[in-house]
Order: structure tokens, then sequence, then C-alpha cells
């Protein structure tokens, strides 16, 4: 994979570990990092030998928010345009460049991609730092997390598409509080409301997350891996469970002629199944499904 | 209604108990009984002396999946197809007969049926054993049940519309970590993540649910449990509190001149309303908005 | 503000406090009501010296349900009318005035206000007493509030939006339960179902909901606050996160040139922010997003 400087990439036993690395910022967000993730979650889609991402910070930060050491217009805003949301259909216009949220580039990837996603965070969590999680299949907290949708404090609001996300994790009335409220949370805290599925000690938290990639990913299917994570959260947003239907007939007839007639044929013979499918290869009508010329995947 | 050889009716005091009645196979799961359960689900719409459903295992499994006795290609695909996601929007094609899911024509009829329908789950349901009680209303459990979405250890996907129903039922998070393990769970730990609303002993689980099914229907007004059915799930999933808005009004207006006169007469009389109609008569609207040519009903 | 015949205003501190004034009728639910409280809402949203609502019920009822002291057709329906959905389309045609759920009209301006509100649940809530609350931001209840969705025992079907939101609050399987059951429950019932954020003793109901109406907006950008208000009950309810994506990018933009400008400023010098923007001048794509002919904002 790609080599950047704002990140850094380890993968062990089919899981990419992600290092959001500039410790002596607290891993603070920057315009390069957000581009660094984005670029890594669309390739990790092409990488048949990652099974499953988990993020983390290093140091004793997961990610303290956007870096905002810049002095002026820290959100690099030219004041001098006036957006609108019809401007907004067209994602990849370039003048959108400066306007288009950064951290929700991130997280749109984050949602596309082909394999599960782990958070494991190490420590302060707050702004992007918190808001770029809700995108992932889990959040496993150190004891010495800090969770903090600080938003509102600044007089901004949650982004990286954190309002879609959110009331799927903790209810809308909990998701309102949060949002309201703008508190840093502990990991404890964060855990009774939803937000971390679960809080271990800082020296087990990395050793823990990737027990939960092994039990999600290990002997599986990614094709299969792939197909459950995108029918979770598109299926589920739709009108009416006839379009999960349509995709799930395609999903299973895919799969069936695929890495399911092993997984059958194993289950009968009680064997272990040999899949072999790699998500880089995904069937035919994906791309029809989940293809948008406005989302990197 | 209909006598069928994979499942088995009982009436009594307004509630039909569907036995999956396949013991010597552990009820599993073929397109006959797809089709059987199917033509129950919508009979039952027509049927004015049945207030409620439950659905149930005859012997000691609830239904263990898919029957995979036959060799070779277990699914009857015809592996020559290539079916796209535009092929599937005519779910009538008679070309997709082999194609479309049967768990997701059993739930789709499920889906629009008019009364509550309750799982009672006494034993083993896996796979669409387990992915069939989605969309029901709610699922009791003997101590004896196993609940497993085991699809991803055979290489498939969760079918059945299952995407849509369980992140509604067990918030995203859950529905994550339950498709991704694939395990199977005993009755307390279903109860625990929200998939089972009750565990029972073996010998109540029926009872019990009759009991539900009677605190749910008994005295009430036939047209207005369908729409409270029909309101909750398709309300819901509506982008604006306004769709709702424009059913509720018409909800309202006919069953205000309807059942709703006697039930507000008697409240003001102090007595036990009277209600006369039956589902199998929905006010006008009602195909309106529920009517779809892909969806039995 | 305008003065009311069937509710009463009291500001303080930015927060305004909105009696439901009928105590003799145990604040039983009126046309003349549902217009006074409509028009409030939309009021309050060009009223910048309010940052928060409270909804009280005078005496010791919160709202016993639609007064249906009137003889005969309480609901005043023109049983003439024969109306389809299509109809429904165009809510401002004036054959639809006595058609239209007036709950729904309260629900629909609550949904679109741009301050938080919070229900202060002080005795039985009750009909449209219990719907009007699910739109509302938290419901705080004194120990001695009773909730009931008892629709299903009158013949009738829940209104006012409720089957959107409730599932929204507590899950689908006890959203069912509820509707169907159609029970009251006492306070602790509804705080453990996940109706109620909080129980509170009666004498404390009233300072619990000023505080938490200051947690959530003292010291805050009113445009933030509404902001995220809308947010989270919009974009959540989208078939994908990229129409978040678009909606976060321009709140982003345009509170990043208003107060996020010295919400950043004032965190950098370590100080507290003075925030000045106002939510009747929201942002330009505000209209754009959230306008719609048939909703009053």
């Amino acid at each position: 994979m790609t080599a950047f400087t704002t990140i850094r990439h380890e993968v062990q036993d089919g899981i990419l570990t992600l290092y959001l690395d500039r410790p002596d910022q607290l891993n603070a967000f920057t315009v390069q990092m957000a581009d660094e993730l984005e670029q890594t979650f669309v390739e990790v889609n092409h990488d048949d030998s990652v099974h499953a991402i988990i993020v983390t910070g290093e140091g004793r930060a997961f990610c303290a928010g956007m870096d905002l050491s810049s002095d002026g217009n820290v959100f690099g805003l030219d004041e001098s345009q006036t957006p609108t949301l019809a401007d907004m259909q067209d994602l990849d216009d370039p003048r959108l460049a400066r306007i288009r949220d950064t951290g929700g580039r991130v997280t749109l990837a984050i949602n596309a991609c082909r394999k599960p996603v782990i958070a494991a965070i190490n420590g302060a969590a707050v702004g992007i730092g918190a808001t770029m999680t809700l995108a992932m299949d889990a959040r496993l907290m150190s004891s010495k997390a800090r969770f903090g949708l600080v938003f509102g404090r600044l007089g901004i609001v949650p982004e990286a598409c954190s309002t879609w996300f959110l009331p799927r994790l903790v209810g809308m009335p909990a998701a309102l509080d949060l949002v309201y409220r703008a508190d840093i949370l502990d990991a404890e805290a964060a855990r009774e409301v939803g937000l971390a599925q679960a809080v271990h000690a800082p020296d087990d938290l990395l050793a823990e997350a990737r027990s939960l990639a092994d039990a999600w990913t290990a002997g599986r299917s990614a094709v299969s891996v792939a197909l459950m994570r995108q029918m979770l959260y598109r299926n589920a947003a739709t009108e009416h469970p006839v379009e999960a239907h349509r995709v799930d007939s395609l999903a299973m007839f895919y799969t069936s002629i695929g890495d399911g007639h092993e997984g059958v044929a194993a289950f009968l013979d009680k064997r272990d199944p040999a899949f072999t499918a790699g998500a880089s290869q995904m069937p035919p009508f994906y791309a029809e499904w989940t293809g948008r010329s406005d989302i990197p995947s």
C-alpha cells in the first residue's frame, strides 16, 4: 500500500492496522490526513491480502480533532463563495474542493469499504476524531479514551455524515442529547450510551481489536463479508424491504455459485471450507448496486 | 384455510397457530414450505376469523435452515443466468423464479400481513429459520431455543430481507456483530441483544405466545390493528414525517367513521366497545397506499 | 408572542415554557389548541430571544387526549368525503381542512422548529397528549406521569406522525408492543422502555427541564443548535450518508464563516465565545434544504 506521512500502515495476519500518526499534534486531522485516509480505504478494497481494518492512534491520543494550528481562516474556506444545495449534487465539481467536508470524504470511503473496520480508540477522540469512528463497525475503547462530539461548543456542526450514523448507533434521544450537550465522555460513559461496544485496559486494546477482527473475518469468504457489510448499511436505509429482497436475491445467487458452493459442500462434509473469492472481484451486480460517481470505492 | 404438506394450521379463539411441520427434518425449509407460508400469509388477510398468527415448530426444532439434503446445486439455480439489479425491478418476471430469494418471498408476505405475527421459537432457528422471524412482531423463545444467523460461515449472505429488519430490532452495531460473527446464540444471549423479547420455559412457550396475541388483539378493531401494523413498518421508513401525516390523516378519517365511532361512544358510555370491521375490508386508501404489483397481500 | 386561550407562554432566561392551559378539562386537546401550538412553534423560529422550549401541563394533567366532550361526530369530519392518498399530496388544499390530522399539524411544526423542545410531562399524557411529545427532543416525566398510546382501544390509530417517531425512540419491537397493547404506562415503565429519558419528583420536574434546556443551549450559537437539530432528524432518514455529506458541507461552511469563526478563535484563546447569530436568520441553503410548501416553519 502507498506510504503516507500522516498515517502509518501495518499488516499482520490479514489485518491492516492503520495508525493516525501525528503523535506530537495528538494526531490532529488535516486535509493531508483526509486524503491519505480516503485513499487507503479505496486501495484496501483492491488488496485481497487484507480482510479487516483497525484504526488507532499513535501515542496517547486517538485524534484530537481538526488541526486548528494555522492562523485565521482555519477551515481554508473561500468566503466569497455562496454554495447552494443544488451545487452539492455534483460533488466532483472542482469548485467544491474547499467546500466539501473533509471528514465526510473519509467516512464515505469507510462506508464504501468492503472489509469490516474497527476503531481502537486509545485516547482522546474529539471532533472529527470522534465522528470518523461512527462510520466504523465497532468502537473499542481503552479505559483512557475520551469521546467528544464538541461541535456545538465551537458554534459549528457535527460533520463526517455523523448525523446519519449516530442515531443508528444510539437511537435518536441519545443522539440529540450527545450533540446538544457537546460534552467529552469518558470510556465508561461512552459504553453506557452505546457509543463504545467494549472498554478494555489500555495494554489490551489492540489485542482485543485484533481478536474481534479475527472473529469477524478469519476463515470467511471475503466476498460474503463485503456483501454483508454493504447490505446492512444500504438495505436497512431503504423505504421498503422489497428493495432488500432485490439485492438479497442477487447476493445469494452469486455467492451460491461462488464461495457458497464450497461453503455448503464443506458443511455437508463436516470440514472447514476453503474459500477462494477475493473482495477485489465482486459479483457483476455490485458496481450496479453500490457504484456512485460521487463516492470513491 | 388451504391444507398443506410442510406446514400445519390450528385455529383457536381467533389465533392461527402455524406449525412448521417437517419434524424429522428439523423443519428444514424447502421451496414447497416457502410457497405454503407465502400463501398462508396472503390468505389470512382475507379470513376475518383470524386476529393474530403464531409461528412455531413441530418437534424439537423451530427450523434448522434451508434443506440441504439434495446433492450438488442445493439452491436449484440456473448458473447460466447473469441477473442484474435492473432485472430485479420486475419481480413477476417468470425468468426470476429460480433467482428470487425464497425466504424473502415469505418475509415480504409476513410484512404485508394485516394481523400481528408472533414467533414462538421452540428450538433451533438457524439460517432462514432465524431470518424469517425477524419480520415477525415479537420473538418469544423457549429456554431451549438456539438462534443463528450463520450465513457468513457458509460463504453466503443473510437473506429474507433480514438486513432490512435486523438493525430495526437491535441497532446497527449489534446487527453488524451478529452477522459478522455468524454464531449460534442461546435464548438468553438472544434476549440480551434484543433478538428475543422474552424467554420462557419450554412447556409455557405456546401459552405465553397466545397470551401475548390476546393482549395485542382481543376485543380490538381488526382494521385498527392492521393499520397500526402497516403504519409502524411503513411510516417509520419514510424520509420525512409529513409522509406519515398523509397516511395518519386518512387512517384516522376512515377509522373514525368506522370502528372508531363505536370506540369513542363506548369510551364515553364507559362500556366495552363492540367492533365490527374485518381486516378483509380495508379502507379505500389502503390498496392505494400498500399495493404493489411485486408483493402479495 | 401572541396571547392565546388554550395555552399560556412564560419566557425566562431564554427558555419558553409553554403550558397546555385547560386544567379543568385536563388540558384536553382541541382544534383551537392545535392552531395555537402550531402558531407558537412557527413564531418561535423568528424570536431570537428564545433558545429552547419546554412544554408542560397546567394543573394535574399533561394532556388527557382529544377533547371528546362534543356529542356525536367528535372528530368534526364530513363523512361524505372519500379522501385518497393522492388528495393528500397537496396539504394546503382547503378541502382537507377537516381531514388533516390536527395532531400532525402540531408535530410537523415541532419537527420544523429551530430550537430544542423538551416535554415536561407532569401528569397524564394520553392519546395526542402522548404522541405530541414523541416529536420533542426529550421526555422528562414526573413520578406521577402516565403515558398512554391508547388508540387501539378506541378502534382508531396512533397519529401526529407518531409511527414515524416512535420506532426512532424505542426501536421497532417495543414500538409494536406499545401500540398493540395500548396500555397506560406509569413513569417508571415509560423510562424502562425508553419513552422517558428521566423520571423526577413532581416538584423538581420543571427545574430539571430548565436545567436540561440550559445544558443544551446556554452560551451556544443559535444557528449551530438549529442546524444540529434539523441535521439529526433529516440526515438520518436519508437512504445514503452522501445526502448528509451535502448538508454537512454547507452547514460547516456557513457556520465556519459565521459563529464558528468566533468559536474557534475563543477556543484558541481559551476564553468563552460570544456568539451573535440568531436562528431567525439561517444560512442561505437552509430554506432550500428544509423548506416545504406543506409544512409551516
